[in-house]
């Protein structure tokens, strides 16, 4: 009777494991957080996943064979199409991991899995912030930045597996030095995780702030704090914040030639700054974009907040067709 | 017997109109020039057009029935789904012409149009540079920088039909200004006009080159006479050179990252400089892209020469099916 109703989404993060049943509607129905115990490897992981879902499955009195399968979003770089992570700095000791096949083995059902910035953006793409379009392109403003693009309501892998990585775009060639060995990656100045890094080494390299004392006393500093300061109009706080607005603003009007998408969706930690991350980017933007056209993309904040990746990654799974019953009912 | 045969592509220029007779392999088997009479309206260029292709079919010995229909590549902003172009700088006096709908009505065949640079780029993906490949980047090196994007086979046009436009992405925040009313454009650095243009300001200005006294007696300067001079080690030259290709391996880092495709293929007149553009630009590429994949995209040299626009536009009729059997047969 209820066979093939649900589809199951994943997060697979470097902290926690994130699960969530999920309609053909795009409903989240039930979710559940457990912990990614990093320290047993690869197997106990995918063990964890199983255990997650069949813990969603009865909690809703719901049997595996009310799923249509699993999708699961994780960092990369991965290979979608071969369902194999290639290794992650954020999952240390994964290295080659053949993920789908070994959680669809478990399982006993069809398993997706996509980079996570990926499978937010397709979220987004299918009942967020872009619901009612068919190209856009998100970036996760997090500890890096995260990039996803969609376009005629389909993930963008490219030859290698690789693109949409908007935050390694390099937008100030002579720029600070990034951990992927570049120079003046987009995520070096405007992740949430760059805006407090730069304040943090201001303030230690002798600049005024009020956030100087927090710093001297070693408590952290998380980019929503600078954000804080910065609307009370601390000077080095507001310029750190405004650097970062132009750069993505420079992301915007680049990502609008090369793709010229209907939106731009921005989501993460960051996009938390709410109006005082959007007014200022979309007034760079405005300064910046070039004059030649009438029509520009919106920039707007994700709609699905922590769940896009849940969602989106049950989302892959309804994206195809052909799955057929199973033999409970 | 021979309806249906044969695509005609037209490459509308500022300059030149270029036609040519396409068969179904991509083999150009007649092709003719002539100029654009801009001074008289777009109803006398586009009556051209109509001789252009008569002229052709009779040298050919064939009739229009042996056409499926035409193909038109042309500077934008145009609007390939409306068949319309809405204005360009090269076209003066072009304003919101609907190009496609007037053509065909007078050539009884069905007409595409599309962006200059988008059909070079489809004409290499299917008979030049990228025949074996599904996704590539095209940047055309000329006055400006053209830029088009194929994904799958297909070009991407994007939701306000103006995606590919990699020549004003910015690569520089606080550069050069560019005339589209941005700074630091792509264009404005790793263009043929850009390299010339920035020589001969920089000699007005008093730097010294070998080509100062060439600049003192008006000498129009090309960008592979400023190539010329920095082969020979001419330091000014060398250094707008490496600039260009420096600036031009950053946006080969940045379509990396945004469509991951497998080759990315420059053409136009700076392309002429051969070894020593392509050797600069990957040597700039190579240490300045990440760290993180194994796999990166080629950068190449465009294959068809001049010809990529005409065969491109044709090729626009063979990527349609469902054209019926005309009336002369």
């Amino acid at each position: 009777m209820t066979r093939n109703t649900i589809a199951v989404g994943i997060d697979l993060g470097g902290t926690n494991l994130k699960g969530g049943l999920v309609d053909k509607a795009g409903a989240l129905i039930a979710r559940r957080t457990g912990p990614t115990n990093l320290a047993h490897g690869p197997e106990t992981v995918i063990a964890d996943m199983v255990k997650l879902v069949d813990t969603m499955l009865d909690g809703a009195g719901l049997e595996r064979c009310a799923i249509v399968g699993v999708g699961v979003g994780s960092p990369g770089p991965l290979s979608p199409s071969e369902g194999r992570i290639i290794r992650s700095a954020n999952l240390p000791g994964w290295a080659d991991v053949p993920l789908r096949d070994i959680l669809s083995q478990a399982i006993g059902k069809p398993v997706k899995i996509d980079n996570d910035a990926n499978v937010a953006a397709f979220g987004e793409y299918w009942v967020g912030a872009g619901r009612d379009v068919e190209d856009l392109v998100m970036l996760t403003l997090g500890t890096g930045i995260g990039g996803g693009v969609i376009l005629g309501g389909r993930i963008l892998h490219g030859r290698f597996e690789n693109a949409g990585e908007i935050g390694h775009t390099i937008v100030s060639p002579e720029g600070l030095p990034c951990s992927c060995g570049q120079r003046g990656c987009l995520e070096r100045y405007a992740s949430a995780g760059a805006v407090a890094r730069r304040a943090v080494d201001a303030i230690k390299a002798g600049k005024s702030s009020v956030l100087s004392s927090a710093v001297a006393s070693v408590e952290p500093i998380g980019c929503l704090r600078v954000v804080e300061a910065a609307r009370t109009g601390d000077e080095l706080c507001l310029h750190i914040w405004d650097e970062a607005c132009r750069f993505l603003a420079i992301a915007c009007v680049n990502i609008q030639h090369a793709f010229n998408p209907a939106r731009i969706v921005l989501g993460g930690g960051m996009s938390g700054a709410e109006d005082f991350l959007f007014d200022r980017v979309r007034e760079h933007f405005i300064s910046q974009r070039w004059s030649m056209h009438d029509d520009y993309p919106q920039i707007v904040p994700a709609g699905l907040g922590n769940d896009a990746g849940v969602i989106g990654a049950a989302g892959l799974l309804w994206g195809n067709e052909g799955y057929g019953p199973t033999d409970c009912d």
